[in-house]
This record gives structure tokens, C-alpha cells and sequence, in this order.
């Protein structure tokens, strides 16, 4: 508590069922003259007929708009690069506006810095290579989730090294976040469910990091909060639009927390089974969930309390173990009442596969030296193996 | 909680203890080249050695620095443009650095947009008649206080008019803010009690704002629960930095907290004791806060509960009016505890000045329309009048 931290985020934020109509009016907050702009956004959001609104919102105002929608999901590097240079570099935008899930926001937050650095983007890879300030972002999350919208982090796929690796740069924060709920109504239960848990991990992570600190602390317990608060209910009742914004909060909150804290062994070891086996970023933090936190029990039962307690499934008379193990308990819970895969094999991993995979989560060193306690590849294999009943 | 909202933040903050030390190698975040600076500070900085050891940070790098340490008091409108005039147009600096109290932050916010907007500041005051982003800043606040750090505010005291006036904008928000706890060490006692009800009242004041919303909830519950815990005895234990900071980080959260919800009533009413009598701002708002309380108790007892059980001063079982009464019971004690002034004739306030005092409250529309309760101008008289016993 007695260290020196440094905290980073948006400057504006706009909330509310709703607010995303509001984002022509809002453009002034960029300080940029726009003649143009790139929109990035994902197929759903079509349907939903929100790009036909946003579209219709920067026609009223003389603004062209060149809209994108084929950022894969998670997406490569050699993606990222093809849809920037085929779709976003030729048009020359003023600003980006994206709307969707982690894949497409971390997309737009490279593409942002990319038009602004005459880097490859491989050169980017890793902490503070990004040299110059991107152009201005608005963010618009619609899963709820990674909190991307407020992290100075994008993680890209490297297929070939069957691993995923992230971009950190101060420059990768907008200057505008809109969160709204209505946008996370539709969907599907399987990515609420697994989204939701990636917003959990990233609290609960950040809570028990080495670099927890007062003000990551605050963000990771009020996402806790609103999280298990809503999470079921968002599951089960998708069209609760109470729920919906608790979650949304919560997740954008999450984001907070891990941007000042980071995540640790749970991030660390999800990476390879994206990387190789594509199960999907907020499946692999929701299965491993569980089981690394019975690992670090011991390293980190006080913190777990207090987590379980703001869960509101502890109590301050029960002692720390006690509640650590009522947390876990939850957890499980969770991973059941939301149908989060229990079984590694479903994405034809075995046991063959995991030496290898635990060396690659090692590396993942970024992360992994937020953990309370050390893995060694032992410890990792043991994990993994907890998924392969 | 279903309307929208817009939040505002500064993009970078270091806290910690001897955080003001890493503010030469956090100059980078300003993203602009320095020649040089202009560091706007008080006298107690130079006793304490602070503006040497700064000055020392920016000649190190080769960075000309021009020291001012004449900004007043709750600075006049006439102050602040003398000094700009004098001291700091001529020395045409990248950016502004500002140590001290609210009194020298929000001035070294108004020199920053004054540099850049070809505008006398008497057409600045208002809401967003500031036309252009200012100079880069970085705001290091030495009381635990009105949160200025954070907030798009800046006060101006218009001795003609015997009010206080705010200029409100986008572009008053900082780059970077240092939180250096060891810098609060040195406040006087009275200055420490009273700057810290202030922040206390930026809290509950945005909690029971008609304009509170769940993300500046967030950051008023954490500021009063913070408050609560360390007022007496950063008070009582002027070295503890464990209270320091926690006093410094609450009175940051209230600095979020207001800034997304707005003061209202107390505030509201402590601007003619600060215009006319010379009250300062934290002790007219400590005097006012508890009677402006219990006059809102009927509109918000539901909120005043919640408030009084984060400050642990009621228990969830009690009735929201018996918690609220509990709250209302605490501040009278730490009003109490910290020898906050009680009565106004110190101040030579007298009878015949509250009518025309009521009706400079009341016009004061931007913060009256926050209150959840409408108060007339003989409800203001009244609240007056508790403080001429
Ligand atoms: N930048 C960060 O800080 C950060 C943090 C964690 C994870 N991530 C990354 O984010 C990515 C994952 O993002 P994600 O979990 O948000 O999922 P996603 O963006 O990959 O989306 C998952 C699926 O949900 C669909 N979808 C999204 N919103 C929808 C909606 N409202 N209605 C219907 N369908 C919708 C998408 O089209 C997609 O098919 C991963 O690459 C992960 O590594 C980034
Ligand atoms: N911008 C905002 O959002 C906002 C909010 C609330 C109040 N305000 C304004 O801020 C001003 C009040 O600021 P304040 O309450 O911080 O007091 P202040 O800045 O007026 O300082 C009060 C006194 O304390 C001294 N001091 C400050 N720090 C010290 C330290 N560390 N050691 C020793 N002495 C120290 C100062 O020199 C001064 O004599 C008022 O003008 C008020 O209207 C602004
Ligand atoms: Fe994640
Ligand atoms: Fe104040």
C-alpha cells in the first residue's frame, strides 16, 4: 500500500439505456474537425439495425462513413493488418467509432494507433512501443466483457506461435466510452454467460494481483458487486435491462481494475487455449476460474473474503478460509447455473497437449507475475488437467 | 437510474506516497515537447522544500521553469488576470504545473485555457464558453479538499458582486495528477478539518443529488467511507500517512463523484459566506453541511442511510429515518472533534445580512437545481439563522 502506482483512463464517459443515441452530439468531445470516419462494428449489429442509426446520425451531420464488419472474432494479426490496409488506411478517417465486443474494439484501438505510427504492426507487440497518440476513438462495448473500452490493451492471435499476445500503449485509450445497456440485450446467452465471467475474472484478478492498490481495489470490489448481482439474472432474463446495466458497469469497472492491478495466472493460462484451440477468450477465463483460485487460496485468503463478502456470499464472521472457500463455491456455482463448458476435451485438447501448454501460459510472464503465488509448469499442468476429468 | 449521463475524468493519475518525486519521468504523458513550464505553487511548498526539489526535477532535464507563488486565497477574478498578465503570459509556457491547495489548482487551470482562448476571463465564467483545449497540466493538490484535481470546475470570487462564481469546462481537466500524501503532512489543523469536511460535503452532496447516477455513486460511497475512516485522525494524527492518504484519495473520488453529479444546497449557500465575510470555503461548507442535512433529511432519508452505513455510523437494520439522524448526529460530532466554527458572528455576520445573503444563495441555480429539495428563500434565512445561535 506504501508503492507508487500509476492509473490510466478515459476522459469521457457516457452512460445509460439509450446514451449510444447521443453520439452525434458528443463528437465535439474528440476536439478533431471530422470529414470522415471509420466505423468498425460486427454483424449482429446490423440486424439490430444500430449501424444503420449510426450511419444516419453522421449523415445529419455531413460526416462520411466508411463502415467495416469483417474484424474476425479474436482476430489474428494477419487479420488486423488485411482489413487495415485494404479498408482502413485507404479512406484516411479523422476518427474511429467502434461498436461491438472485444475483438472489434481491440481491433479499431490498433487500427487508431496504426495510422498514426509508420510501425508494422508486429513491431508494436508489447509494453510502450507505440510511439505517436492515435486518432481519436470512440468506443461502444456490446458485450460486457472485456472492458476493453477502457484498457490501454489489445490482444491479437498469432496463430503460427499458437499464442495470443497484447499491444499495451497509453494510446490505445479513446477519448470517448458509450455504455449502453440496450446494445448488450441481444446477446446470445452462451456469450452473455462467458463475457460475464471474463468481466468477473478481471476483477477478481486484479483484486489479488501483486499490483492491487487503493484504487484498482475500488473498482475491482464495485465490479464485483454489480457482477454478482446480475449475472444470473442477465443470463435468464436477457431483456432485464436492470441487469444488463449492472453488467455493463461492472465490466467496464473490471476493465479499470485490471488496467491499474492487471490479471494474472487465469489470463496467463486461457492464452494457449485461445491461441491453439480457440476456445473463446471468456470460456477459457470461466473454466480456469475456479480451480486456479483454489490454487491460490493460500497465498491470497483475505483478499478472497473480502471478494466473497462484497459477492455477498460470506459473511464477516466467517473466517478467511471459510469465505475464500464459499467464494470458490460460487464460482462453481456459477459455471453451472450459466452452462460454461466443464471439459477440455470438448476442444479436443489432451493430455498429450499440456506439457506444451503450460510452457506457453509461462511465458506469459506479463501476467503471470500479478499472481499471488508462483506456478511452476508443474502446477500449470495440474490445473489444466482439472479440465480433463 | 435510466436517464443518461456524462462522466468526465482526467486520463492519468500517480498516487502514492513520494509520488510527487516520479514527476519528471511522468512528463511524458503530456505528449508535448517542453522548453518551458510554469509552476504555479504557494509559500508553504517553498518552506517545505518542495518547489526546490521540483525545480531541481525539470533542470535536470533542461526545462526552464517560471515559479509563481501569488495566486491569493479563493483568488479574485481581478487576481487571477493580474497574474496572468504579469507572470504568466510573458513566459509563454508548454504547460502548467500546480502545486498547492484548490485555491492555486483551479488557477493554474484558468491560466491554462486563458493561454489559449483569446477571451477575457470574466466571458469565461459559466458553462462551456471555453472554446479551445488548454495548455497540458499536471495538478498535484496539497489539501484534502475540493478534489479540483479531477474536477472540470474552476472558483473565481467576485468581490463586487460578494459572490463566488464557477467557471465549468472540458478543457479545466488535467493530463496528469500526482496524489502525494506526504505533501498534506504540513496542513494546519484548522486547514486540514476544514478542507476535509469540504470533500466530505462534494460526497454526500452528489449522493443525494438529483443528478447522482450509479457511476458517481460509486465514487461518493467510496469518498465517505474513505472520509469517515481517517478524518479525526489525520486531525488528530497529523503525520499518519496512512490517514493522509486516505483523506487524499477520498477527497479525489469527491472530486469524481461531484463532477458527475453536481453539489448542491450547501454549497449553494457557502458561496455568499465566502464572497462577502471572507469565510473560507471549507469551513462555510462545514458549518453549513449538517443543518442543510437535516433540513433534506424527509427528501432523502434512503440515501442518507446508505450514506451513514458506509461511514459505519448506522446499521442496516435501522429505519432509514434513524440512520439518517445518526449521520446528521456524526457530522455534528466531527464538527465538534475538528473545533469547526459554530457560529457566524465570528465572521460578523449578523441578522440584517441574511436577507440579502439568501438571495445570492438563490442564485446560485447551477448547484440549487442538484438539491433534492426546493428551498425558498425563507428556508435559506432559516438555515442561516442556525448559525447565529
Ligand atoms: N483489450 C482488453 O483489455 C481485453 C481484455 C480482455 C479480453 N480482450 C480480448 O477481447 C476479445 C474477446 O472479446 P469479447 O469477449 O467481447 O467477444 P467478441 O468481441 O469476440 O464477440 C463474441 C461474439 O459475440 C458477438 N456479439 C458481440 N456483441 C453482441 C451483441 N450485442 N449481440 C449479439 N452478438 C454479439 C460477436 O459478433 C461475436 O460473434 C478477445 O480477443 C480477448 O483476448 C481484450
Ligand atoms: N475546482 C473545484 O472543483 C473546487 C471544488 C471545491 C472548492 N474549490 C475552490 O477551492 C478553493 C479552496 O481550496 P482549498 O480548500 O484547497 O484551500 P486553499 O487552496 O485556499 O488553501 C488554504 C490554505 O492552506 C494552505 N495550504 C495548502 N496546502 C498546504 C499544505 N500542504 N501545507 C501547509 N499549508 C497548506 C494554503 O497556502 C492556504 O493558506 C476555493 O476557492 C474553493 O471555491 C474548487
Ligand atoms: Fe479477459
Ligand atoms: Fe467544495
Amino acid at each position: 500500500m506504501t508503492a507508487i502506482h500509476h492509473f490510466q483512463t478515459v476522459k469521457n464517459i457516457i452512460h445509460g439505456p439509450g446514451s449510444l443515441e447521443q453520439l452525434g452530439d458528443k463528437l465535439y468531445l474528440l476536439d478533431t474537425p471530422l470529414k470522415q470516419v471509420v466505423l468498425v462494428t460486427q454483424n449482429a449489429m446490423h440486424r439490430l439495425g444500430v449501424t444503420d442509426k449510426i450511419k444516419a446520425q453522421f449523415a445529419r451531420r455531413g460526416i462520411a462513413v466508411h463502415m467495416i464488419d469483417n474484424v474476425e472474432i479474436e482476430p489474428t494479426l494477419e487479420n488486423i493488418e488485411r482489413v487495415f490496409r485494404e479498408d482502413v488506411a485507404p479512406f484516411a478517417p479523422d476518427a474511429l467509432i467502434a461498436v461491438g465486443g472485444g475483438s472489434v474494439l481491440d481491433a479499431a484501438k490498433l487500427f487508431a494507433v496504426m495510422l498514426t505510427n509508420d510501425t508494422p504492426l508486429k513491431e508494436l507487440l508489447g509494453i510502450d512501443k507505440v510511439s505517436n497518440p492515435g486518432k481519436p476513438m470512440v468506443l461502444v462495448p456490446t458485450t460486457s466483457g472485456t472492458g476493453s473500452e477502457v484498457t490501454p490493451n489489445a490482444i491479437v492471435t498469432l496463430p503460427d506461435e499458437e499464442l495470443k499476445i497484447g499491444v499495451v500503449s497509453r494510446h490505445l485509450l479513446p477519448t470517448l466510452v458509450i455504455l449502453d445497456p440496450l446494445l448488450t440485450l441481444s446477446l446470445p446467452k452462451a456469450i452473455t454467460a462467458a463475457t460475464g465471467m471474463d468481466a468477473f475474472t478481471h476483477s477478481l484478478e486484479s483484486f489479488i494481483s501483486t499490483k492491487a492498490n487503493p484504487l484498482s481495489d475500488t473498482f475491482a470490489l464495485e465490479s464485483m458487486r454489480l457482477i454478482a448481482g446480475s449475472i444470473v439474472e442477465a443470463y435468464q432474463q436477457p431483456d432485464s435491462v436492470r441487469a444488463r446495466g449492472d453488467m455493463l458497469l461492472g465490466s467496464m469497472y473490471g476493465g479499470l481494475a485490471l488496467t491499474g492491478a492487471g490479471t494474472a495466472a487465469v489470463h496467463a493460462l486461457a492464452y494457449p487455449l485461445g491461441g491453439k484451440f480457440h476456445v473463446t477468450h471468456g470460456v477459457a477465463n470461466a473454466m480456469l476460474l475456479p480451480h486456479v483460485m483454489a490454487f491460490n487460496l493460500d497465498s491470497c485468503a483475505a483478499r478472497l473474503k473480502r471478494a466473497a463478502c462484497v459477492c455477498g456470499v460470506a459473511l464477516e464472521s466467517d473466517s478467511d478460509e471459510v469465505a475464500a472457500g464459499k467464494l470458490i463455491e460460487q464460482i462453481h456455482t456459477w459455471t453451472a447455473i450459466l452452462n460454461i463448458p466443464q471439459n477440455l476435451r470438448e476442444f479436443n485438447v489432451a493430455e498429450e497437449h499440456l506439457a506444451e501448454m503450460a510452457v506457453a501460459a509461462s511465458k506469459v510472464t506479463r501476467l503471470m507475475a500479478n499472481n499471488p503465488k508462483v506456478l511452476s509448469l508443474d502446477d500449470i499442468q495440474q490445473l489444466y488437467r482439472r479440465l480433463l476429468p
